[in-house]
């Protein structure tokens, strides 16, 4: 190589010896005669000291260096000058006095400083991406997602998985989203489907007698992209057979266990606690609650259900919910604090938000005048409430109710400095239902999706077709900090029960033959039973990195209008092109 | 999990032991009131007995077992009684008297028997995939793929290769073939490609200071698919700053020592011999020639050019070649075997095949009278024939002359018995030509693609834009046993450079700024002198697993029509969805 060293490794150990570093050119500092330019790769950075007592021409060449200039540079390694040790980077303890210099390429004036702490805009940022690649910041993460993928890749390995990849064209999968197409020149008028996951195939394997199966896999979404989607995202993918549940939350807490303390030098400990759907539900009001703080929500629907306020007993008599949070120590609240708390659930669609101030012993409240001294009591018991606390109540339809709720909740967490953003807690949520109804298309679809197995306990309802918002399944999620990490579940391996379910969820036999006939097939000859889980590895990296956005942890991610700033894709293409494929664009 | 072992690992140490087992049935054997099965997984297969001692109700669910029944076993590990014993199998030793039997799941009939040696044609096994990976074989590929990525992934990693992922939704790659489109429904009209390689990013990362980048790559070509591609393939991609190619050639020949000791045993040479483009063409005709055997071609233009065969003397006019192979000890060749070699080379194009018998110290022929006793003693001390052997030439123009000697060496080497199967010859095929002529579209393009550097030796010609067919370029390519394997390049790193190819080859600088836009972009911050290299993963694991076809290799691969007959994509979509994309298919 052009290089001896990297500029991230020299140290007192190599004072004395000749050395060779190759780089972009970094901070300059010109002091009276002497010139000193950090040379930076992708390890680290070394000062380099130009002195024109080595010799008027490489003076020179150091005065003509500009910012982002590749760079050879041979030369000593000495030991810094008493008291200008730099102790916050590596080779803070020597500079290298140049004594040849090789411009490898120049460079025009990049548009913005190659810094960790820059103030340029995202769209720059991604415009020139090759340039914030080499910030120090964005180096540690690739190099860190890099060791990611190794750990879990050795950690699968060691427990006799094996990786197979599975094909990126393909026919649709039914994740729910919308697939991205690709036509087919060879076939004219078909498409490939991009997967939305490996689901299918990881299965499909299943039954082809690999009982240990994962993938870091691509999967692809044509979603209306919120704040962070991509496009295109990757999973750890995981299927096994001849395995209950405990099998995989096992594998799976054993693989965070090993990531969190390698990658970041987090002890965690498993098993990770596990709630069902439903207590999860009601204590927390939503399914991936955040365990760093309490503020548990506690219903009080039977304590009001034939209280004098109207507006409570009339969501009871709908079927509504009244849900109370406890706001520890938040019995001064001014007037304006509850206003602000009154808008924000409103944002969910609550209509308003009731508050009772715990203080002597009781509570009191602006409606406190419709309730009984009894009702106050009890709700002020069940909130827990001691003086000086104040109870939020919402009082509405049971959706209306729980995401109002667990939004105040999260936004109280955080008004109040309960959360240790040091902290990382995790929850297996367990149970969840089966089915969920379409409102919009008047009919029941899978929560999760169609080849999810039962709940044992409710295969006698789904046989009768009864009270299908009742039937649980044996899927679950691993929740860290209030955000989805993780989903899965146990899954159908038999042809009837499948088609059981296709059958409630409105798909007919022509249709479910045309879509997954495959895999019906091969249920018929021999599927084992099985289950599995994927990960998302970008949000994993962002807790990993402590990044905001998934597209600090995506090498080359796209906007949010699914577009790549630096490659300008998508783009049009050559009317050759769509002929050969036999499409056109409509106008 | 349900099983305490797999199937493969029951031992004499195990006997006496109560044990688990899960798998499909196999094999059966009835012998008088004994039944035998065999209980099969991914691991191996394991013998079942079924004892109507241990109880009528077990005999009974014996009796009842089909051939692809997913069963879970519960018995005590016997030793098999004398002579019973089974070496060929890991398990051979003991047998698993069953004390319960759990049908997990019921099996059809399969369309085919699960063993190795299977007459199936490859259109069931790949309609069934799902049963033909079930296979012993099967399963030996698949894992051994598996760790021939671990090994890679190891190697890459310790000698601090970063693995980045590039994107697939991404734009056009020039890579010479077609690409597959994606439309993009949130740009309306536009489109994203799949990459045909990493290219462009893997350059792009060199200039954003990742020095050493991996990636175990999947690919896209839409190619008229001939006999062993794939619309879809992986490769191992590689990408270095900072290097020449010899540090390409290290890099690549420790992966490759590492990877033929730890998959298949066979331990390799390292450096691997070279050769320039140039020489191999006329030492063997061809770019990519088996070194297993010798059969050297001669050129014996300038020896027959003033002879009085006209078909000689008119081929060397018009700048043709006659070259000629000693095929040694085929001097007794019959006629008849000899007009097959005449049919083979016309298969090429070639006009014919003159053959020379080298006896008693001459040659003799049909045409011997056009020649000079001079000119015949000089074709034979140039072929190296001593008496027995046989001396075939073809005069033609250039590259047909090339390509059928080519074909008729490596005919030869078989028909001859020549090759050792076991033996794997490694080259590295050096300077091959930075140009070639598109006769069709009557213009000079890239052989490899133009982003490869040129020569040092060659740069006056390229800036003189004279003798383009003569400027060599930094490429290479590494061969194995007449196959390609890996081909890279060092690359243009400089503006000015790249742009003059781009000139050279007729890419204007509207057509690259947008094509390559955001690379030539690169290239104005400093992009630092770079190469890389990518190997075929799926022809490297023909070669480990003994397999003629990459789709045994591939765990879902599509056929010859880029169809999946499992899966039946591509497939018709709905109206809908193509309105949503805003296209249309064309009628």
């Amino acid at each position: 190589m052009l290089r001896t060293h990297t500029c991230g490794e020299l140290g007192e150990k190599e004072i004395g010896r000749t050395v060779k570093l190759c780089g972009w050119v970094g901070a300059r500092r010109d002091h009276g005669n002497l010139i000193f330019i950090d040379v930076r790769d992708g390890y680290g950075a070394t000062q380099v000291v130009f002195d024109p007592q080595s010799g008027r021409d490489i003076h020179k060449l150091g005065e003509s260096l500009r910012p982002e200039f590749v760079v050879k540079i041979e030369g000593k390694v000495k030991k810094r000058p008493e008291g200008t040790a730099n102790a916050k980077i590596a080779t803070g303890l020597i500079e290298v006095a140049a004594e040849r210099v090789d411009i490898l390429n120049k460079s025009a004036t990049p548009p913005f400083e190659i810094i960790d702490d820059t103030s340029v805009t995202e769209e720059s940022r991604l415009r020139y991406r090759y340039l914030d690649l080499r910030r120090p910041c964005m180096q540690r993460i690739f190099r860190l997602r890099h060791k990611v993928c190794k750990l879990a890749r050795d950690y699968f390995d060691e427990r006799n998985f094996v990786e197979v990849e599975t094909p990126i064209l393909t026919k649709s999968t039914p994740e729910g989203a919308r697939d991205y197409l690709v036509p087919s020149r060879v076939n004219p008028g078909m498409f490939y489907a991009l997967p939305q996951s490996p689901q299918l195939f990881k299965q499909i394997l299943m039954a082809s007698s690999f009982d240990r199966y994962f993938q870091i896999a691509k999967c692809f979404r044509d979603e209306d992209l919120r704040t962070d989607r991509q496009p295109e995202f990757t999973q750890f993918d995981i299927e096994m057979s001849f395995v209950t549940e405990e099998d995989i939350f096992e594998s799976s807490e054993g693989l965070m266990k090993k990531l969190f303390k390698e990658a970041i030098g987090v002890d965690l400990k498993v098993p990770f606690p596990r709630i069902k759907y439903a207590d999860a539900m009601s204590r927390f009001g939503c399914d991936k609650p955040d365990l760093r703080f309490a503020l548990e929500l506690v219903e009080i629907t039977e304590i009001v259900e034939e209280c004098k306020f109207k507006i409570f007993r009339d969501v009871v008599k709908n079927k509504g919910k009244v849900i109370a949070v406890n706001a520890t120590g938040c019995g001064g609240y001014s007037r304006g604090q509850i206003v602000e708390l009154i808008e924000f659930v409103k944002g969910y669609g609550a209509k308003g938000l009731a508050n009772f101030k715990s203080e002597n012993g009781a509570l009191t409240s602006q409606i406190g005048k419709f309730f009984t001294s009894g009702e106050l009591l009890a709700i002020r018991a069940a909130s827990r409430a001691a003086d000086g606390d104040m109870i939020f109540i919402v009082a509405d339809k049971q959706k209306v109710a729980y995401d109002s709720m667990a939004g105040l909740r999260k936004l109280l967490g955080k008004q109040l400095n309960l959360i240790d953003e040091k902290e990382f807690k995790f929850l297996w949520v367990t149970d969840f239902p089966l089915f969920k109804y379409n409102e919009e298309e008047k009919r029941w679809e899978s929560e999760h999706h169609p080849f999810t197995s039962v709940h044992p306990d409710d295969i006698k309802l789904l046989e009768r077709g009864e009270s299908l918002d009742k039937i649980r399944s044996r899927s679950y999620d691993l929740v860290i900090n209030g955000a989805e990490i993780g989903s899965g579940s146990i899954r159908i391996h038999e042809s009837k029960l499948q088609e059981l379910i296709f059958k409630t969820i409105g798909i007919g036999e022509e249709e479910a033959a045309m879509r997954f006939g495959f895999l019906l097939d091969a249920f018929k000859y021999g599927a084992p039973p099985h289950g599995g889980i994927a990960f998302g590895l970008d949000r994993l990296m962002t807790l990993f990195a402590g990044c905001e956005s998934i597209r600090d942890v995506i090498a080359f991610p796209k906007t949010q209008k699914a577009f790549c700033p630096m490659t300008n894709a998508p783009s049009i293409v050559d009317e050759r092109q769509l002929n050969e494929l036999g499409i056109r664009i409509k106008k």
